[in-house]
């Protein structure tokens, strides 16, 4: 019994060991995307400010799509004039999605989607 | 009388002549702007094709604001897709603008703005 307990801990600890390599912190500070949708936009530029605090995160992207792309630029645009004046617009593509067909809807439908990318200086 | 009348008329040929120099048709080719609103993507789509078939008119921007920029976008992306498979989006910004506050409201509220820029290739 001793001994399998001791088997499981290093097994444990091996696992926490080989996290960091597969490095997803690094991944999240790289992939920093805020997905926009029917909220009011404060609380997409309170979560873009809990994103960009963190150390070494220095850029974010919004995505969105049909009636939130309104939203989306709402959310870069407070976030830059208000909150943080040090924010860039990096980039911006527009482009188009392809959504299943509704209930009674016989065609898919064609969604226009946007990303915006801030990045801090 | 008639002398009175001659000048008027030399005025107005003077004016006629100014025009050209003043250039509003290459200025129309330069800056063609469509400003979206509250209509169907469709009306602006069309109004695209038919700016960008005069010659010379390589270039048109679409403005909108608020709610309109969905509109916008969706806009750009049928033209490109279904119509003019040659276009590129060269350009896009964002931006805010301060509006006059409505009745019974006491300050001016701010609005989205969206500029994307179609080029021919």
């Amino acid at each position: 019994m001793a001994e399998e307990k001791e088997e499981k801990k290093l097994t444990e600890e091996t696992v926490k060991e080989e996290k960091p390599e597969k490095a997803p912190r690094t991944q999240k500070v790289k992939e920093n995307i805020v997905f926009v949708g029917s909220k009011p936009p404060m609380s997409y530029v309170l979560a873009i400010i809990t994103s960009l605090s963190a150390p070494n995160a220095k850029e974010i992207t919004l995505k969105a799509r049909g009636r939130a792309i309104t939203t989306a630029v709402d959310t870069a645009e407070i976030t830059r004039r208000r909150f943080m004046k040090d924010l860039k617009v990096s980039k911006i593509a527009i482009g188009t999605e392809e959504m299943p067909a509704r209930e009674g809807e016989n065609r898919a439908r064609m969604v226009s989607t946007i990303e915006i990318m801030l990045t801090r200086e």
